[in-house]
This record gives C-alpha cells, sequence and structure tokens, in this order.
C-alpha cells in the first residue's frame, strides 16, 4: 500500500520538548520492542513496515522537518516537501502529486492518508491495510477510518454512517460537539473522525487541477506559495457524495497535550528521574543530565529539556501554549540530519554550543560575517577544511575561526566538540554557505 | 557585643540549591531593603550590624565555607575556622579562644552563640543584645534565649522557666517531645531551645581548659582534629546550675526545609518561572538560565539548578535527604571567593566548565598531572600566567595548557572563559599548587 503520513507544525503544546524547529512526533518517548527508545513518527513507521513490508511510505512536511527525518527514519524514506506551510488539500495534493510524477505511483493505485502523532497498536494499521483495499475497489471516492468512540469527547468531529456495517456510506459529518451532544451521536452509531482517509491518486490529482492551475509536481511545488490555505475536508470531503467509512475498535490516541502523551507512555520516568512512594500517576520525561526529584506529587507531568522545566497538572497541561508564546525564547536543542547540537550558555557577546556529528557525516562549508568561533574537540576523530586547508582532528585540538574564514568538520568517527562562538551580533541567520 | 555565628555543615535538605560544598546558608534568596537578594548569612549578618553597628561578628565554620562567607561578607569578617568537624563543643571552645587570643576581646566580655540559619525580623537581634546585656550582669554562667511556642511543635528541645517573668531561671530542659507532651509543656510556660545563648569569655574558657589539654587558640587549633566530638549542651549546657532564660515573643522561623524556607520567601518565584492561575501556595526558585513553567499545582515547591530538579509537596519536602543521598553526584556548581563555576558538559574524556572571575581575582597557580585544558575567553580582560610566561588576555582569545603545565588567570575586570578539560581520568583532586 502508499501511505502518506502529514507531519504537521511544530506546536508548542508538549514544551519544553517541542519547540520551534523540534517537532513532538521527533521525541523519544516510546519504548520499541528492541528496547530503545523511538519517537512518535518512528514508532508509526515501524508499524506500517510490519502490516505491509511493501508500503511505499511518504511524508508530508515542511523542510524544516526533512533533517530529524532523516536521522529518525533513515534516507529511505518518501518526503514530500511543502515549501510553505498551506493547510491540507494544497499539502495532499502536493503530496499526490509527488507519489505520481516522482516515485511513479500509477494514478490508479490507491493511498492512505494518516497523520503522523496517534498512538496506535499494530490492528491500526492492519485496518488501515484494509482502507486501502476498500478504496482499490472504487465502490467509493474516498474511504474514511472511523474510530468507535470510547467516550463522548469534545475533541474530534463525527463521523455518520447510514448503517453498522463495517463498511458503510457516510451520511453527514458533525463538527466537534459538545458532550450532550455527542452523546446522542454516539446512541445513533456515530464515529471519530480521526483524519485518516484513503482514495485512487487521480481522484485527487483531478481535484487538483480543478481547483489549481499547474501542469506537473515541479510546477505545483515552484508555484507552491501562491496557492489559497484551504484544508482538505472543506475543499473535497465536505462536498463528496460518494464516501464510505470503516469502523475501526482498537486503541486509539490522539498525542497531542501532555496528558495524553504520558498515558501512552509505558513508564512514568523516561531520562534520569526518582519518584517517591507519596507520588501517584506522576510523569517525568527529561532530557537533562542531572535529576528530577519527584515527592508526594499526584497526577502532575513534570519534563524538562535544554529549552525549560514544565511542572504541570495533567488536566491543565491542555492549556500550555498561550503561557509559551511568551516565553519567545531560544530554541536550546536542535537534532539534525548530521546529529545535533546543545545550547550550553548565552552571555551578550558570546555563546557556547556543544555540537555531536555523527560518523560519516559533516556540516555544510560556510562562514559568518559577525562572529568570531573557537571548536575545542572533545572525542572522536575527523578532519576540519578551513579556507581551503584540510586538516585531521582529534580529541583535545583546537581550530579558530575568525569572521569571514569558511569551515567545515567531516566526523570520521561519531565526533564532538564545543563551539565558542564570539561576537556582538551572534545570530542563527549569520551564514553563507558554499559548494565545497 | 561579641556574636559567635555557627555555620553548620552543607546540608542535602535544600537540594538542589545546597550541595556538598554550596550551603543553605549562603543561598540568595531573600529580598533585601535594596531589592537585591541577599542569602540567609548576608541577611542575619546585616541584621546584627543594624542592631549594633558595632558589633564583632565571628563565623564559626569548616575551611570549605571560608570562600564563600569572604564572597557574600567581605574581608572584614571574621572567621574561626574548624580544620574539621567536631561537634558544637569544640566548636564554640575553638571560636572563644579565637575571640580571646586572635581578636584581643577581653576575656570578662560576653558573646552570643547562635546559628546562622534562623529567619527572623530585626527585634530578634534586639533579643541578642539584651541576653548579651544580661551575660554582662554575671549572674547566671549563661544567658538562653526562650522562643514562645506558635504550635506544639515535635522538632524543638524545650526549656522550662522557673516563671514567666521576662528574665528567669531555668528550670530543666526536655528533649523534642511528640505532639501531646508539647502541649502540656506548652501549658507550663515552656520555650523552644533556639540554640542561642550568652556567656563571659572565660566562663567557656575555663570550662574548655577543664575538658581539653591546651595552652592557646593555636595550640588548640594544631590539635584540633584529635578532639573528641561532644555537643555544647553535653558538654556544658546540662552540666549547668546556674542558667537563666530570656523570652523572645517575636517571629522566628528555622528554615532547615523547603517547607519553612518557601514560607519566609516574599515571593512566589525566584529566577525565571510562571505560575499559571490554578496554581495555590507554589513556589518557584530557579537558578537555571530557562524558564520553569508550572500549572495547575497546590502547596509544592519546585527548585532547579545545576545539580537537579526538586518537584515536591511541601510537606513531603521534609524527606528529602534519603533520595538526595542516593544520587551521589558530581557538584555542578559552586561559589568560590574568586568568583564561581558552573560544569556545563560532562563526557567520559572531557569537562566543559564556564568560570567567572570576579575583578581583581585569581585562581591559584596550579597544574593537573592528568588532564589537558584548554581556555576560551568569552568576555573581560586579564593576564594568564603559563609556565612563568605571562600575557595579556581578552574575549576570543584562546589558551592551551598541556598536563603538567603551570597556570593561572589575574581577572582586571569580571573576566569569563569556557574551560575544556581533557583527560581520561578528571578529578577535582588532581590539583598541584605552586607559590607565585
Amino acid at each position: 500500500m502508499n501511505v502518506v503520513l502529514l507531519s504537521g507544525g511544530s506546536g508548542k503544546r508538549l514544551w519544553p520538548l517541542s519547540n520551534d524547529i523540534r517537532s513532538k512526533q521527533f521525541i523519544k518517548i516510546f519504548k520499541g520492542d528492541n528496547g530503545e527508545y523511538e519517537s512518535m513518527v518512528q514508532r508509526v513507521y515501524h508499524q506500517i513496515k510490519k502490516a505491509d513490508p511493501e508500503a511505499t511510505v511518504t511524508i508530508a512536511t515542511s523542510k524544516t522537518q526533512v533533517s530529524a527525518i532523516h536521522n529518525q527514519l533513515g534516507e529511505n524514506v518518501g518526503i514530500s516537501v511543502e515549501p510553505c506551510r498551506r493547510d491540507t488539500f494544497p499539502a495532499i495534493a502536493l503530496a499526490t502529486c509527488y507519489l505520481v510524477d516522482v516515485m511513479k505511483v500509477d494514478e490508479n493505485e490507491s493511498v492512505v492518508v494518516c497523520p503522523v502523532d496517534p498512538y496506535v497498536e499494530d490492528d491500526y494499521f492492519a485496518a488501515v491495510k484494509k482502507l486501502s483495499d476498500q478504496a482499490d475497489k472504487g465502490t467509493a471516492n474516498l474511504v474514511l477510518m472511523g474510530i468507535e468512540p470510547t467516550y463522548p469527547s469534545e475533541k474530534y468531529g463525527y463521523i455518520m454512517p447510514e448503517s453498522k456495517d463495517a463498511t458503510a456510506k457516510v451520511s453527514s459529518f458533525k463538527e466537534k460537539p459538545t458532550t450532550e451532544i455527542a452523546k446522542g451521536y454516539i446512541e445513533q452509531g456515530a464515529l471519530w473522525n480521526g483524519g485518516v482517509f484513503a482514495y485512487k491518486l487521480k481522484y485527487v490529482l483531478d481535484k487538483a487541477h480543478e481547483l489549481i492551475d499547474f501542469t506537473d509536481y515541479d510546477d505545483l511545488f515552484s508555484k507552491y506559495d501562491t496557492l489559497t490555505k484551504i484544508s482538505f475536508d472543506y475543499a473535497v470531503v465536505e462536498k463528496e457524495d460518494k464516501i464510505e467509512v470503516q469502523r475501526f475498535a482498537g486503541q486509539w490516541k490522539d498525542l497531542g497535550t501532555w496528558n495524553t502523551l504520558t498515558e501512552a507512555m509505558g513508564e512514568n520516568v523516561v531520562g534520569k528521574g526518582v519518584l517517591n512512594d507519596e507520588c501517584s500517576n506522576v510523569h517525568i520525561v527529561n532530557e537533562m543530565d542531572v535529576p528530577v526529584l519527584a515527592m508526594g506529587l499526584k497526577d502532575v507531568v513534570i519534563s524538562a529539556s535544554p529549552d525549560g522545566i514544565l511542572v504541570s497538572d495533567k488536566e491543565q497541561s491542555s492549556y500550555i501554549k498561550p503561557y509559551v508564546d511568551k516565553f519567545e525564547q531560544q530554541v536550546m536543542f536542535a537534532e539534525k540530519s548530521w546529529g545535533d547540537y546543545k545550547v550550553m550558555d548565552v552571555e551578550s557577546g558570546s555563546m557556547t554550543i556543544k555540537v555531536t556529528l555523527n560518523a560519516g557525516h559533516s556540516m555544510n562549508y560556510h562562514s559568518h560575517n559577525n562572529r568570531d568561533e573557537v571548536w575545542v574537540v572533545i572525542s572522536g576523530e575527523g578532519r576540519t577544511i578551513v579556507d581551503g586547508m584540510e586538516q585531521k582532528v582529534k580529541a583535545g585540538d583546537v581550530i579558530t575561526m575568525s569572521a569571514g574564514c569558511k569551515h567545515t568538520v567531516f566526523a570520521d568517527t561519531e565526533l564532538k566538540l564545543i563551539e565558542v562562538q564570539l561576537g556582538e551580533a551572534i545570530t542563527a541567520q549569520d551564514k553563507v554557505k558554499y559548494e565545497l
């Protein structure tokens, strides 16, 4: 089957683990089958491959996530890069063109579009496979997954099927209701709309050509920033009559808030942390090197990262966003395709960073206009190129680079270095890239 | 008046702000009259000087605290350094000899001994002054402060006076009782024993010579490590018949736990932190550069430092010690007489530290046997001496020092540097000091 995973914006609702360049789907918080922690995107990717080893997985996302995706899933995953955010209809249209024009998938094949962040068991992807099979039959233009509600939630839209059959025609859609109204819907057999649907590629291609003037993938990509922001629901789903829904009764959790995220965690403590016996329903997710000690707490989530520390009642944690918006802080930690970096110290005229390069990787060859830099290699081996001069480096070596000086470093083994930036105007934007 | 402040051991009950080399009395947590934060020891010192500008203040402490005391109180405060910990009788005997032999105070003068860590208002030191005046009269050998109990506490010893007069003879002492028994004591007019007492210097000098074979301060100092560990209460107070007590009815808080410490804080947040409206009775003490966000919590203290993060129900916070004992962690932050240092990164073969030197100060001239070091100056100006060679340094300069190389740095202005230590066996003990 073909699967498109929609990997949405950064979001701050899981601060301090998510930030402007690091999204919740990349946080390694779930214990995988091999005992290693994996992220939402890794977990979902592995689950799809388990359900169908032949599955073609394409991630529709912005360019800011490309590094993290390759870092976590390797180089073979397909990525449909949105040049900018333009809501779900343009994103799904672009991903559909990508599959047909770039990946050369036959336009009569079906594709299933899923969000990247639900927390589900393997049976969910068996259901996704069935959705794809149902779309192949062509009895409807869209086949949706309808999730059996476990409570009358106000957080989801509802799908009203015409019958309680495993596959049924959709009678209507309902916006997020109040709890009372949700109860009524559920009595009538309504299902949650989890944003999962299958269609034949040609169907969405045709819709895209109806609404957008473009020739092929490259053309659509090049004019992407001119497209109108419009949701797939509004542009396609609500106007379509031939829609079916397939019931899914397995576990399904939307991991958008700390409250639901911690429910899905297998353990109470990820990272260094201790809960005393007087704690109940307390979760710690700690990315710092020092311990968190929690005593006498109930229904609390604690999360610490280089960006900050959250201590919240679990229910309250859904209201985090406006507070985090006010912090306006620098990103203190980021994963890149080549490794990661962590800001360790910020002064008015300097910034000190720890850089880890994965073996075989390098930075871009670049220079800065307004800052000098000093590298102190603390572990590993590699090669630096400074203004064209290549030099072997190992732990203990010091490299000084004045403003304007072109530089990069190649990691032959995993290589760690302390980078001290010096200057009065240190910004991420002050970077000129060069070909080597 | 003469005051001896007993500045006790480090203690972990205020972890993560106190650690093996940084004691609670040095944490800057109280807003002073000038709006700047001050520590317990600074607050108490200023209060004594306010009650009596002529007061001679001597701090009895271990050598590990000498740097921090000079750093916070300047160079003029008297310090009676205990070469090692030998309980309160040897400590008070040594401080008494220090006053007579080093500070040349007449042995017929009185001295008041106080703990350094009570949180009190100015009236407390007016009462301390009265205690000293009462001791001057010589109607008793020891004059104690008796604190009017505000509740039947199990945490304090009790003093039973013979009458309810402002000054009364002591009838007996009672060990820490149960709440029920404490109620009975209070009905009989009992007072809390806050560990504050006055005596004429000669009285304790004579007691010291009775119990210890020594000639003068220098002799006592040199044989201090051979002395028996014994408390002043046991060696002197319990055996003395001529004891008076003076009542004190003002505010008095023992700041030994987070619970009592936060009660004494004027504000709910010290450092970067935000409490949402659903928080009640929550305190944040944050020494990190990144924010703490607290949501929907009740009766909780949150403290973050480079050593770790505590999140505790306030009542529970008194049980912190055994948990912290298990952490066995490296000290990540310390204040020194010359400035401070903060550990920023620890790897198996390296450690990265940020060092701040106060203007006019320097490190010891020293070398390391088993590690190389690199300094990157990030702000300020000064001079390094490396193997005898002096060199001016400023922001951006890099100094590399191999193992065995002697080095120091003088700060002409406040000087900050990043120090990268490199080697397989990095320990604080690997340090050889030299004269310059």
